[in-house]
Formats: C-alpha cells, sequence, structure tokens
C-alpha cells in the first residue's frame, strides 16, 4: 500500500512514516535505531502528558517572545491534544534511547507541529506552517525540556495517586486500629512470644509508619517543583529570552495546579537529578514499611490451623477448592512483590543518578522510567491491598484470646504478689507439663480467684 | 450489548467476562482484584508460551496415565496455540497477583479449557467436556507448574535471544580488533596518560569480558533446565502419578529441543529460586562488563575538538541541526542505560529469592518478570549496540597518533639509552614548557635521528 | 594463669571472664556464641558511647522514681565513662549477634555495673549494689535501649561529622566557583563538546548539589530525634513509669545538645526503623551527587597531554617516578569508591528495614552499622577530597582556552550574521578539513575581525 | 621523643616514620592523606598475606631473570613473614586510597625491602641493598600485583573457609534431615496450611540450596585463579620478561596448592573485575538461600505457645530471666542479618565494577574488602549457625503431630472414599464450627474406624 506512508525529513534526509501517524522522521529513525524491549518498555505515558503541558507552556509565553500568536494557538491546541492523551498512540518509543531523552523532545515537536499544521490546513510533513524545531522547540533544548518533563510528570503521579493511595492506605488502618482498640493479644518479638497489647496498638505503628511515608515522600517535592526549563543546551539559557524560565514555569504551575518555579541552578538541573533520587529514596522507604506491614498481616492471618490465625483476611477468590479457610494473603503477596520492585528500581535510580557526566547527565529517560514506576507500583498496590484486603480485616476474637491465656508470658504480673522466684517456678513448672499458667499456680498454692485477680492482661497495656 | 459477556462460574459463583475472549471466573477475579498497573506490567508473554509448551506436555503425559485421548489431543492442540503466540489477547493479567503465580496458571488452564472445548464442538463456560481443573491441569497444580514455566521461559529466552545476541557483540568486537590490531595508542590508567598499547588489544579485553559473560550464563543453565514439575502441591507429588515429573520434563525437551530435567528435589524448587537468583546474578555480572565497554567506547569517541576523539561513532540520527560531528554516542547511552537497568531487577530478583517462606516462595511472578526483563534488555540492547555502533566503528589514526607522540610516557624508552635520571629531566622539561618530548630532548643534546631509533612504541607494547 | 580471670554469672549459670576487663556473663557467652568476623565488625564505637549517654539519663530520671540516689549517681559517674570512651576495651561484641541488639545492652549493663560497683568499693561480678538489671537497665528493655542508642548515635555522628564535612566541601567548591568565575570553557553534553559555560557556572551546580545533600540529610533528622525510650518490651511501656518516657528524652537532650524527644508512637519505634532507612536513603542520595562530582574533577583533570587537561590537581603522592604529570586523582578514586559503599550499605539497611516482623524488627546491629558506616565514610572522604583536592584545585587556562576556540560549537553565533545555512556550511567544511572555525569563516568570505566581534564566547553563557 | 621516628624518602622528599615499623614514606604519606574510616576498615588482612605469597614468588623467578640470588632470598625470607601474619602491625593502609592500590603494594614493597635490608645487617631507610621498586617490585606495576593479590586472596578464603563452612552446614542439615525423615508434617503453602510432607522432606530442601550454593560459587573460581601479573602497567607486559607471568602463576600455585594460572588476557585482567563480580553474585545468591531456611527455622520454631512450636532451637544464652522457654533464634538473626550485609556488598562490587575505565579499573580495593567480607561474613555465620542452632535442633513431635491432626488440609484423603462434594462438606462443616475433621466426618456419618484407615498423612508425602 503505498499510500499508507509519508516522507517525512530531517538534516539526514527523507524517512517513510505511517501516514496514520503524527510523527516525523526522527521519531522514525529512532523506532529503527532501538529495537529494545519494543513491546513493554515505551517511554511512560506520563512523561509523554508531561511535554503536551510544557509545550503548551511554551507556546505560550514564546507567544510574547515574539512567536506569531496564531502559531502559537495551534501549538498550544495540539499540545493540549497531547497532553490529554488524547494522542498517546503517537508516542511509540522506548525507554532505551538517546539518554537526554532528546529522541521523545523530537516525538512530542514532530506530533505537536503535524497536529497544529493539520489544525491549520496546512500538510503533513511540510514543517509549514508550524516547524517542529523552529517553533514548537523554540528556546528550548531537549536538554532542558526532558528533565522539566521528567519533573512535571513525577510531581503529578506523587501528588495525584501515590499520596492520596498512601493516605488511604493509613486512615483504613487507622479506622482499623480504633476498630480493635480493645482487643488485647499477646506481643511478639524476635517471632516469640511477649507481653501483651492491644491490636489497635500494634494497627497504630502501622499507621505511623504510613503517615511518616507519606511525609517523607511529600518532603521531596519542593525540588522536584523546580523546573529545568530556560537552561537550554548546558545551563545557560543560551538562546532563550531573559524571562523565559520563570514565565514558563508560572504558566506549568497554572495549568497543573502544582507550585513550580524555575529552578535556582540550571546546571545542576541538567547536570544531575538528585532530586529524583530523593524522591525515589522516599519511594524505597515506604516500600520498606509497606513490606513490613503486610507480611505481618500474612502473617497473623497465617492458619487457618496451622499458623498464628489471629486475622482474617477477605477471600478475593477461590483457595483450595476443597479445603474451606484457605484463604490465600494475594493482596499481601502483590504488595510485597511490589515493595521488592520498587527496591530494585531505586538502585537503577541510583546508577543512573551516579553516573553522569559534565553538564548533561544522560541516564535521563531509565531515572523517570523507574521513578514512575515505582508510584504506580506503591500507588496501586496499596490502593489495591486497602480495598480488597485491609478493609475487609477481621480479628478472630477466640484465637486471640485463646494465644493471650495459653501465653506464659503473663506470668510478669504475678512478680509483684508472690515474689520473682516464686513466679518464674510456677511458669517453668507451666512450660515443663505445657498446662496453663493458671494451672499452675493452683498447683503451687494460689487461688484461682486471686489469680484471676492478679493476672489482667489490660493492667499490662501502658505504663504505670 | 448484553451480547458482549458470557457467564463463568467457578467456587465462588458466576462471574461475567467478555465473549470475545476465551479466559473464565478466576481470571476475571483477578483482573477485578489486581488492578495494578495494568497497562504496563502484563505478566511476560514468554510465560505463557512456557505454560502452552507444558500444558501440552502434560496432557501428552496424562493420555498415558488414564485421560481421555481425545481430550489429551484437544489439549494439546489449544496448548500450541497457546505456546505459538496465537491466543497472547487472551492473558491480561498483571505481574502483581497471587505470588505463586496461581491466577495465570488458572487463566491458562481456562483459555486452554475453552478452546478446546471450542474445537471439540462444545460450549465456552461449559467445562465440559474439558474441565481447566481437572483436565487441564490434570496431576498439577500451580505450585509446580508455575516455576516449571518460569524455568522454560527463562531457558528459552537466555539460549534463543541473550546468548546469541552477546556472542555477536563478541565477534563483532573480534572483528574490529582484528582490523585495529597494528594500531598503537596512548594507554590511559587512572584516565592518566599510561604506557602504549594497540587498539586491537584494548578491543581484546572486551571481546574476553563478553565472552566470559556468555559463559558465565550459560554456567547457569543446567540449574534453569531442572523443571518443578511433578512436585504438586508442597514437593511431595501427591495427586501425581509415579513417573509423570520424569515423562513431562523430557516431553518438554522434546518440544523445546532443550535438555529439560526433573528437578533433583522438589521440595526446593517450589520453596526457593536460587537457580534464577543465579541466572539473575550471571545478567548482573554481563551488565557491569558492558557498561565498562559502552562507557570506554562513548569517552574514546568524545569530541570531535574537546574529547579524546580516537573513536568514530556512525552517525545513526542527526546530532546538533547545525553542529557538524557531533555524533552523540546514543546507542552507548542506551546499552548502558539498560545495564543499569538489570542490575536493579536483580536486587528486586534478590530480595524475591531470600523472602520465600516454608513450602512455597511466593515471589515467583516478581522473579521471572525482573529476570526475563533483564534477559530481553540485555539482548536486545547488545544487538542494537553492536549493529548500529560497533559495526560502524572507525578510529581516527590521525589523532590517535596525536595523542601518542605528544605523551610524555615514551620517556621510559630513554630509560637504557641515556639513564633514568637524564630521561626524567627531559620529561620534565617538556611538561613544563609544553613541548614534545623529542624537541626537549633535542635540547638535552640528544639527536632527533638518535631519538626516532629509541623512541619507538612499537616497541612497547609486550614483554621483551 | 588462673588469677586471670573471675568468674561472673548469669540465670544460665557460672561463666569465667577476664579479669581486666568489666563486662559479665552474658558478653562473655555473645564472645563465644558469636564468633563472626570478630577482628573487623565490632558493634561501632558511636553506638556503645551513644549507650553510655543514654544510661547516664536513665539513671538520672530513674532516681526520681524511686532508685537510690548513690546508686543512680554511681551509675551516672560509670555511664559517662561508657559515653566518653574510656571503657572502649571493654566492649568486644561484634555486629552479629541477636538482631535486637541485647547483647550489646546487657554489655553496656554488665559493664556499668561492675565499674559502679567498683566505684563503691564492691566486688566486681557481685551485681551488688549496682545490679545490671534491676539497676542498670531499671524501666527499659533492650527492644527499646537499643534503638535509643541508634537514634543517638545517628543523630550525633550525623550533625558532628557529615553535615560540617559536606558544608566544607560546599563552601571550598563555591570559593572556587568564584575564583574561576570568569573563566570560560567548553560545555560537554553525551561527552561531547557543546556550547560554552564558565568554570564558575560548571562549580555552581555541584555547589548546589551538595547544598541539597545536606538539606535532605538534615529533612531526615527530626525522626531521627524521636527516641524509642519507655516502649520497653513491645511499645507499651510496661514496667516504666508514666513520664520516665519523656523524662529520659528530655535528659538526653540536655546531655548531648540535641533536640531528642520521646516518639510519638513506641509500637513503631521497635518494630521498624523506616528513619534510619530515610536517613540512609539520603546519604545514597548524597553519594550520588559526590560520585558525579568527583568524576568530574578526575576527567577535567585527565592527561597530561591525553585527556581533557582541563583542571589541575594537587599532587599528594609520587606518580610514576619518571612521569612528570602523572598527577594521579587518587582523592576522587577514595571518595568514589566510598560513594559506591555507601549505594551498597543503603541496600543492606533497605533489606534489615523491610524485614521486621511483629513488635520488634530484628536486623537494628546490622542497619546501625550499616548508617553509622556511610557516615563516616562520606564525612571523612568528602573531608579528604576537601582538602586535599578540591582546595588545590587550579585551572589550566591555557588548555581551557584552546579547546574553547578550537570548539566548532561556537558558530551558533554566527546564524543571527550570516544566516543559519551559511554558518552550518562555515562549520562542516571547518570539521572536515580540520581547520578552525575562523580559518573557515574566512575562506567563505568573512574578515577575521568581524568574526572576531561577532564570535565572542562570553556572550554566550546566559540568556538574552 | 625524637628517636622514636627515622627519616624515609620517597621522590617527593623525606618523611618521618615510626621507628618501630618497616614501612616507609609512600605508606606514610597515603596515611596522611586518605584519614577515611582508619579505625575500621584496613585493607583486608588475607590481601595483605596475599602480597606476601605474590612478593615471594616473584622474587623466585625474578632470581632466574637476572636479580641477585642473595636479594632474591631475603626478599623471600621477608616476603614469607608477610604471607605468615607476623607483620600484620606493618600495614596501616585503610580501604579507601587510591583505586588502583598503589598505596597498598607499595606499603609491602616498603616493608619487604626494610625487613630484608634488616635481615642483611643494612639500615632502614637506606633502600639498599634492597630496593622496595627496583627489587621488590621488579617486573611489576600496581596495576597488576593488585588484581593478582586480589585473586590470591578471594580464592584461598573461598576455598579454605566459605566453602567448609557451607559444606558443614549442609551435611549437618543432611543429618538431620536423615533423624527427622519420619515426622510428618503439615506443609505451609502462602504461609497457610498445606498438604502434609516431613520434615526430613522439608530439610532434604534446604541441603540441596546449600549444595548448589557451594557448587555455584566454585564455578566462579576458575576465572579467580587467572592471575593478572605479568601485565605490568596497561596489560603489555612491558618492562617483563617473556615467561614471567607464567612463572610467577606456577610459582604462586605451588606456593597455594591452588590451580592459579596466568590471566589470558590480560587487559581484561587490569581494566575489570568481573570475575570478582562473579564471585560476590555467587555470594549473593548463597546469601538468599541462607536466609531463607534460617527465617524457616526461626519461624518453625516461634512460640512456645503462640507461634507455630514445631521446632526446638537450643537456648545458648538466658532469655527473658522470667519467661521459660523463650529462647530467642538469635542464631538465625545473626545469620540473617549477615546475609543483608552480603546483598547490600554485592551492589558494592558491582558499582565498582561497572565503573572502570580505559585500561584500569579503579575501585580494586573497594571490590575486593566486599567480596571478602562477604565471603567471612558467610562462612562465620554459617559455622556459628551450624553449631549453635542447628546441629541441637529438635523437633517438638507432639506440636508437630497436632497440628498435622488438626488440619483440615487432610480431607483430601477423603475424595476416593466418599467423592469431593460429601468430602468438602464435612472440610467445611469442621472450619465453621471449629471441630477436627474427624468430628465431622462422624457427624456425617462416617465411623472413626473408617476415617483412620483411610486419612493417612503417611500416604499423601509422595507421588501415587
Amino acid at each position: 500500500m503505498t499510500s499508507s506512508t509519508r516522507t517525512e525529513t530531517d538534516t539526514m534526509g527523507p524517512v517513510d512514516v505511517p501516514t496514520s501517524r503524527y510523527w516525523g522522521a526522527q521519531t522514525q529513525r529512532s523506532l529503527t535505531n532501538f529495537d529494545i524491549c519494543r513491546s513493554t518498555d515505551r517511554m511512560p505515558t506520563p512523561v509523554i502528558h508531561a511535554f503536551g503541558v510544557l509545550k503548551e507552556a511554551t507556546a505560550f509565553v514564546n507567544s510574547s517572545f515574539g512567536l506569531d500568536p496564531s502559531l502559537a494557538e495551534a501549538i498550544q491546541a495540539a499540545a493540549r491534544e497531547v497532553s490529554s492523551g488524547k494522542l498517546d498512540d503517537h508516542f511509540p518509543l522506548v525507554v532505551w534511547q538517546t539518554g537526554s531523552g532528546t529522541q521523545s523532545n523530537m516525538n512530542v515537536n514532530e506530533v505537536v507541529s503535524n497536529r497544529a499544521i493539520e489544525m491549520l490546513g496546512g500538510e503533513l510533513g511540510s514543517k509549514s506552517p508550524v516547524h517542529p524545531n523552529d517553533h514548537v522547540n523554540k528556546s528550548q533544548s531537549s536538554n532542558d525540556t526532558f528533565p522539566t518533563a521528567m519533573h512535571i510528570a513525577l510531581a503529578r503521579e506523587v501528588t495525584s495517586h501515590l499520596i492520596p493511595s498512601l493516605t488511604a492506605l493509613a486512615n483504613e488502618f487507622d479506622a482499623k486500629a480504633r476498630e480493635f482498640d480493645t482487643i488485647i493479644k499477646i506481643g511478639r518479638t524476635h517471632c516469640m512470644d511477649a507481653t501483651p497489647l492491644t491490636v489497635g496498638q500494634e494497627f497504630s505503628g502501622y499507621v505511623r509508619q504510613l503517615r511518616q511515608a507519606v511525609t517523607r515522600i511529600e518532603t521531596t517535592l519542593p525540588d522536584v517543583y523546580e523546573l529545568a526549563i530556560g537552561g537550554t543546551a548546558v545551563g545557560t539559557g543560551l538562546n532563550a529570552p531573559v524571562g523565559f524560565a520563570e514565565q514558563v514555569a508560572d504558566k506549568v504551575a497554572l495549568l497543573t495546579g502544582l507550585p513550580f518555579t524555575s529552578a535556582q541552578n540550571k546546571f545542576e538541573a541538567l547536570a544531575s537529578h538528585d532530586a529524583v533520587v530523593a524522591t525515589s529514596g522516599a519511594l524505597n522507604g515506604a516500600a520498606t514499611g509497606v513490606m513490613k506491614i503486610a507480611n505481618d498481616i500474612r502473617m497473623l492471618g497465617s492458619g487457618p490451623r496451622c499458623g498464628l490465625g489471629e486475622l482474617k483476611l477477605p477471600p478475593n477468590e477461590p483457595g483450595s477448592s476443597i479445603m474451606p479457610g484457605k484463604v490465600n494473603p494475594t493482596q499481601c503477596e502483590a504488595v510485597t512483590m511490589a515493595c521488592a520492585q520498587v527496591v530494585g528500581n531505586h538502585v537503577a535510580v541510583t546508577v543512573g543518578g551516579m553516573n553522569g557526566h559534565f553538564e548533561l547527565n544522560v541516564f535521563k529517560p531509565l531515572m523517570i522510567y523507574n521513578a514512575l514506576h515505582s508510584v504506580r507500583l506503591l500507588a496501586d498496590s496499596a490502593e489495591s491491598f486497602r480495598k480488597n484486603c485491609v478493609a475487609g480485616l477481621q480479628v478472630d476474637e477466640g484465637r486471640v484470646n485463646e494465644l493471650l491465656n495459653s501465653s506464659l508470658m503473663l506470668v510478669t504480673a504475678l512478680n509483684s504478689e508472690i515474689g520473682y522466684d516464686k513466679a518464674a517456678k510456677i511458669a517453668k513448672h507451666a512450660h515443663e507439663k505445657g498446662m496453663t499458667l493458671r494451672a499452675s499456680a493452683i498447683e503451687h498454692g494460689m487461688t484461682g480467684e486471686r489469680f484471676d485477680e492478679v493476672v489482667v492482661p489490660a493492667n499490662m497495656i501502658g505504663p504505670k
């Protein structure tokens, strides 16, 4: 079908591209030259959408610096289609391209240019009246646009998905902590029986972990709100007008509702991505916390007969067809796998962050790919865990009580009554004979009534 | 459109599934319950295809253990469609599901069952005459099928993609090493000027690194060839007939052409995945080697005027529109980013591998997802690097010579002629005055002719 | 020598300990039971000193909750000897012990008890009048003291060593940035020649990286200032009086001059160490930044003849005996190795942080060992780098100018004068012929005078 | 005390060194210039000892290439004192020095030289009659000696400590597997009750893991046996005689009893350390396996009343003074912390391995420090775990039986007797009422005798 391609050109010459796509020659060359994990590792959609926001902002600002208003209008309209996701099919490039993200910047320039040309009644591929470089990329360089898009994408994903999701999970555990606040259970240290606490107290630790995880992620955002745009090729801002950097940042802030500002030091903003490493580090920290919590839930729910059995997890899918009560902790499994991935992703981000040289870090696509992946993994898995597991958690109070009362650890309550030595004897006897503390105490001359008055777990769950 | 869904059932009751898809109730539930990175993180296709191979093999063997031959035939035919990739659209589940991979095993069972039913003229969703559990999953458990599919997928990807790709890269460097074998260049240690060597010698180090990387990966394969199938639920083989394990492994070997065997210890094969950790470790090692090589190439090609400039990399896309010679080392950038990812993936695999408990490791999907991702990343990026960069590498002999001759390090050749002290004086003088060694030597009373006779880099590239 | 040991006892019976040491039975048992990397991996000294502070604080507070004032005085005096480092030889235990750090807590209790007994004229090993558990450990548990000591140690090391060291390094680069503010050099992106900037601008990026690294580390401190003390065994505070937690935190704050407070949630403070993971994450981020900077310095100083040669690093030790100017960037090498270690340590901390269960994380010694190691590595290596390398950095202005002027990238300055197309032709011709831009421009009909008026790097280092 | 130092010199001039030490000027300078973690991070002793072996071998070989036999004899004698550990106090340098390890090579050269001078009746510091460079370092460069010492040290530590230790642990578990071979227990998948297996079967999985870990480590050794010596400065062997490389490797093999050979490619042997990355990778894999096993042991031993309680771990130290049976799994905790460290160390090794440039990787001390640390951690902790925990493991058969018989999973045995549906009803009824399967079966009309005949766990632990 000769009609299915059109000819696009760049400085190296003509290239055939599919007529159904807006992209141009440089995008097509990248497709040929970087055939790496094509089916799975596309440049993340949030980066593409962020580029849409950025190109709208730069066109808007450029119109006050001499760009023909009609072209600026068309560029803004086309860029809005990019940011809205309407043109997602026109961004076929993979993460594994040039380390500056130049090819994705050109992909955006080409798509916006052709779409704007189309809106203005021109011919696709003609670069007229809207040129991808001269107009769409005006006063910009891949070296400042790509890190700008990285920051916009990361800030938006964190604020719109991750923080709400982790907060909701914290709130859910908080509600459960209140619900279970009076249920006293055996504590476990070193995985061994220890002194009692309430289920609510135990869960309150989870709440605190999650709230701090959110706070720590938020703490990294101010650096992410700093945008590299205006630095152009090496950070000097060569070829950009004075004021461009600040005005674009303001416009991006307006378009996104997030407090973006112009980066304090553009050299740093191009040459390193410590801000992304820092956010990824906070995600790594959140993952360690979430993993701990999900592990607790799965182990406390183990059984139904041969595990700890203190919690009952909601059954979401058939366990064994014949084995009632075999509710596998599948949500815990998904979320802990996600946490392991976040930890691995953070190492990839770290390696990328430490290997930049001179005026440009060229591990940019790797870094933002992993950071965004981690954000989505934590956001989605926390939401899944919350909705499909935590919200439906129940305590098996009978089992909790049975364990609490079988514990020998309650013997510490007898110290002040009968002295340390005799209490120890009672406990030791109970342990050796496999009997209850109460029975052993009675054998040692205490009355059952007195035992029940003295050994009161509810008196053991706080300082005196 | 009420006609667009049909009702499938499992032990929890009925579920609506799209009529256009073969999957059943459990797959549909998983879609609902695990909405985590849906758009990007599908269970890797090689795992699905490996399941196709496995289900064909188990049906074949089951027919000799009492499975109705006509059902066995239909299952094998449907399974072949799975392994061929024809039914890829029917496997919508994500990596982040139950950690045993049960839901993907059921996805396969459901698709094979329905497709076999269809072939036999039955009704989709009827589970008759081919039942997903009783027939397709006969004598199996997710606990042994999923790790079996992991191993089949990993072995196939490594042998069919990675090893050929890395070997081709090694061969390409080997050819270049021979091509450049007589070009003498300055060596660099600590990034500082050192004694000379040939470009061929330098490249021979890369060849050795790559060949050893291949060998180390191959060394991990025998453990990957061991298949868990036959272990059923906890490794005992309960509900599987004696001989099933070995016969299925043989059949898988026949179908794939790879030397699969029955795992020596099925308890280990379900409860841990040290074999996958080991392969991932070999990939991590390959990544460190490839990163070193790609970094060298990019730095040796730096310039064109203000870098080292010894190598000329093929231009694959426009560099700067106005700046001739600005050929960015984009292939090096893609491959080094891929290496950073492999290192991160290995940490994820390691975390998954160390967190299994009792009779079943439940980080299986995470582990195989990362291992396969690393395989593809290395395979594809090595091939891209080879084809689009290494094959076109040229040495700028003029530049190489200029640097070699400007080096002060050649002074070591004068030691035996005029003594260490005088040689050092000549070099020091040249360094301070910014002059050549030769000019400095002449100033110190040596003739130019004698200098040229004595200072011969070609005599400095081997032991004497 | 029968006189060289004395008998100490614990609930398991008598143990011989060296008479020259204050430790008791439990310390001695740990020495026997944990013979793991004995010669290298002692419990870090800052943890021991922090325990000294803590035991002084708890004795002080206990005296207001009924502890005999004379015992409290003696305990405080002995604890001060621990915190001062005077008794370091009495803490022989390794990191690889019980994961709660119980044995190190007991080591401290035993040493303080025996030293206090000695001060009071009693007999070592008699546990009278100062008992290690009943008096020194009063109202405490290893489960709350060890994490308290972790936080005290970490906060002190960070504030007293790391932040000053990184700040001094930032200041040193800042001074250098000012010193080199007018030296214009070629920029490098993708390691390739790019548009110019000043050395001062380049270094300003380093300053920003380092200052942000400090800020990010400081941001993690408030959580580290929260102390677990008062949580006792499982976080409930059982066996501690009301008010104990807050009063001890206040006293620790007084003793250290740091704003320690009582942890908001004691369950979280024992069961997880996300705060330590967060600080370690900030160290990991600092390491990626420092590595980037040190790599730049080493590459910019490469040569002397065959590298970039823009910077001259101070020679601190003999390079090659005969090769003048071979100043190896040894400080860069030490600091980048330290950074790699910090990245590895962070993974160890992360793995420890994610593997806690129920009421107690039992990877405590591992976590604090790595966090403190990273603090010292960064602090010491940054100071060494600053003093022995950065402070003595010089720019080779001749070389910087030579590279700048040889660059073809300055052609962009001609665009507005003669048009983009003609400028490109000039650059292309210069590249192909290996001539200067100026010579090529003259060949293309421009006068040298006009070229010099138009091509002014100083006009290319900022927005217009 | 003016008598406490003597003057040593190098090409930069005189330096005072302690009279009690054999080291010279360059060692002393390094002490001053690299004050980084001085108290904890010395160059590992096995590297120093390996250098002793190497210097003995090179002196031996040099004597056949013209080195004065009396000097060669003295050097060999002094080198033997280094390798024996007698001179350990004379090696004060830290890991964080030049990345080539040059300063440690010079430390060895200086110590050997001075000690040999002393033996020959000369004056320390005179460099006569034994010169550190001209004689001790003859035909060598730090660039080939340091990686040679790395390989010698690593091979010796792995073969003499790690492999015996892991093998002994495997053997211990093997003995336990046989001891417990007839004890049938409940299996656990997803931490949930599953079908039964024997304790012996469960432990056999551990044995297999450990044996494979050993095999995988051994597989990496042939590359470690390849020695860089003979490559001199950049791998060419400049300044070394033909045959030197092979003869030194042979001599090292003779001295160590290990099959060292001359590296096939010296360029690779200096510029990269993929062999060390590979060994470290195998250690990382061993760590994931050991962690899994130690986690199982600790969880299976959890209790005594409120955990799983299937295993009884030997008490090595007092648990709670009043709480009998609180035997904390401290050995498991130490070994799992060690495993976490090994994982972190491997990341550090990987980062070092991927950041070498051109003819010399300059992360050598970092890499060998971490690799050797991991070897010792695994070796020592495995031995501690074996001796202090595994050897004393007992099964609580009563508890194991109680759990097995309370499990509902045994219901699968009823399928063939009464059909799937009725069996499921029995199980479901038991689950809901909290009764035993047997009681439920009787309620559903089965006799107790028949139940006991049919429900036989011993028939459920293998294929049929």
